[in-house]
């Protein structure tokens, strides 16, 4: 019959900070090679080189207003008391090669977007003509170029359009379809392995039962790794001693992330394993809730092994993991999060030497600690607004101290 | 040969405010129904009902600790001088039902997370024990209670977990997985029909070509349909008159979007076929760009027609579609995007009786508007951090105020 001793974590003999974990899950780590995409499904990527463009756009003398195309020296001196015929030749559509040269006295009906006809040099308005049928009479003149785009007005052949390493936006995915970007060079999106085990754990889906409860970290870190740009691969292993090894020891993805299972010695096991097949860099850190995070490298791959606490293991996915999914995917490592300052309405009790994860709740110009009694509770982070981090160096924040809240969602309003 | 008045828009006797317009798109629009989904895929969706826990997490005396599971009373006035003895009896493990009781003078071997066999009522730390064999020994007694979570601790049953109206993030799919809540009633996601023609466009993923240009618009608002909850659409169709009627008779879709085509009559054909086959309620906004959005609405589907100029196309669909798709989808019809307050470096020059979408560069502490000599340009948005709205009251921002800038990205940094 095992003793608890032989069942307790024995690694945490030298618990690292939480900037020296940071620093080795970030060891090395840099922007995956590229892939090409098709410029309709870029949005959300990250390009892997300077875009320049190889064409004008527009590759015409592009007309600007609905009106027509003119000479503009044919209109000059002309006022409603003097009004100047021109002679209606033709028509310029967009899409087409307008079927008349402008001859001097001619003009041809001209909508927004279409190739301003050779021969002309200007747009007349259509309030400043008159007239009906074939011929119609200028009213006002038109200096030469007014209302003509010029070619290559909005991109120009050779133009640096974006830059590598941006992040695609929408509107940057239209501008590289209008160029013919296509397809698209961007960073490969991580693939990032879960390793769910432990024989007390129900997949998600099922319906707690007895002394069974079921999975909640897997579809957790699916959607934080989706967040982070990484493609989340789910495996459901047996709680056997053999299974764990045969999935690290073949780390067929970018990144491998392990949640404890807290099956005898599992805690252990796992950093044994990455020690043995691999690096174990870091196991145990100065930071609460998740101090029994791993990190370590199999094979080359970045291996974080979070707690299986949900709420440690959320903390510690955005400390650890999500910094080396983003990484790989080309993005800044930094929070996604977003900041709001906020004054404590209540202090937050930490300790020197270790830095907290504190959940709170905004509550207008105020920020509140949520009560932490269970720290392995995920109503603690459903019902928070985001957390504060109090840093090693303090021992919390007392009442009225403003400090930055990082927001579960939005700006913290929701 | 058509005269220039007659391709003119026709609609814009009546220009209404953005205040209107905004009003007219969201006039009669509720979230969607709800419909079934997985809870692995719920992360991002928007909760239709509240959440009320019909099960206890855990379901069974959790133990908070690596230890023994022990009687308190057996403990009580151990110390390392007083050592009491303690018959281990056996072991519990997580996701098992524990294989012994704990009579008087027992324990049995418990880890974290496993359930505390009957008969035990605290759970004593390894430290506070010697020992070896199945004879340990308590140093130090334990009170009543310790270490051990109780049943329902994380959430019992009856608990309300989540309200209706919620975005989901990762840690509520987390907690919804743990209670069993699987499928859960989402808000169904508006499909979002994008209708493209124009016979001088061609597919995204084209190069341009003559006096052809790529269509940027349909890969642009795909993208922004994505962010926003929706399903995007994209139907091309050919430049024919009965192609747009059409599609615009039979909206199988949520909301049905057009990008006007610069082709002849198309900027009002659209509009027209709007107002003949359903209702037109809104057509020529006081904005700039933007100025040629319409709104209406056919067989109670709501149609935003949005300009073709692409600059124009995405401020009309964030100012007027975008709150339609995620009101549709149960999100708030407020604009995603971040603010930041900033200080103008150059005055904003714009017009009383307008709304102006100033694209703008943030540097530092100081914001920049970006030249907009060619509006209808692209570049004017990938080249700017964000947005500042001018309000129709006013003439512009002199030089040195503060203003709030809408971000593309993050909050303006990047």
């Amino acid at each position: 019959m095992p003793r608890a001793n032989d069942i307790r974590m024995k690694g945490f003999r030298d618990r690292s900070s939480v900037e020296e974990a940071l620093e080795a899950a970030l060891d090395g780590i840099s922007p995956l090679p590229s892939e090409p995409v098709p410029v309709t499904g870029a949005a959300g990527r990250v390009l892997t080189g300077d875009v320049v463009s190889t064409v004008d756009v527009p590759a015409f003398r592009r007309s600007m207003m609905d009106g027509y195309a003119v000479r503009a020296e044919d209109t000059y001196g002309a006022t409603a008391y003097n009004p100047i015929p021109l002679r209606l030749v033709g028509t310029s559509m967009p899409g087409t090669v307008p079927d008349s040269r402008v001859a001097p006295g001619h003009c041809v009906t001209i909508v927004t977007g279409a190739p301003v006809p050779d021969g002309a040099d200007a747009v007349l308005m259509v309030e400043n003509t008159s007239g009906s049928g074939d011929q119609i009479e200028a009213t006002a003149p038109v200096p030469i170029g007014r209302n003509v785009g010029r070619i290559g007005e909005d991109v120009a052949a050779g133009d640096g359009v974006l830059g590598s390493g941006r992040f695609l936006l929408p509107q940057d995915v239209g501008l590289l379809s209008a160029i013919g970007c296509n397809p698209v060079d961007v960073v490969r999106r991580p693939v990032v392995r879960f390793i769910v085990s432990g024989d007390e754990l129900l997949p998600p889906g099922s319906s707690p039962s007895g002394t069974k409860i079921v999975d909640s970290n897997s579809p957790m870190l699916a959607a934080l790794i989706e967040r982070d740009g990484g493609v989340p691969e789910v495996v459901r292993l047996p709680d056997e001693e053999g299974a764990m090894e045969g999935a690290l020891s073949r780390p067929r993805a970018d990144v491998i992330i392990t949640a404890g299972a807290a099956s005898v010695g599992s805690e252990d096991r796992v950093p044994i394993l990455v020690d043995r097949l691999g690096s174990l860099t870091i196991h145990g850190i100065t930071m609460r809730p998740s101090a029994p995070t791993g990190i370590g490298t199999i094979g080359g791959v970045r291996v974080v092994i979070l707690p299986g606490n949900p709420v440690s293991c959320l903390a510690a996915y955005d400390f650890f993991a999500g910094p080396v999914v983003r990484s790989l995917g080309g993005r800044s490592p930094d929070w996604p999060y977003l900041t709001v300052r906020r004054t404590l309405a209540r202090r937050i009790v930490s300790q020197i030497g270790r830095t907290d994860y504190a959940r709170v709740a905004v509550d207008g110009d105020l920020v509140d600690p949520v009560a932490i009694s269970g720290s392995s509770v995920l109503s603690s982070v459903t019902g928070a607004s985001g957390f504060v981090v109090v840093p090693a160096a303090l021992e919390g924040y007392p009442e009225g101290t403003e400090v930055t809240v990082h927001c579960y969602h939005g700006d913290c309003d929701t």
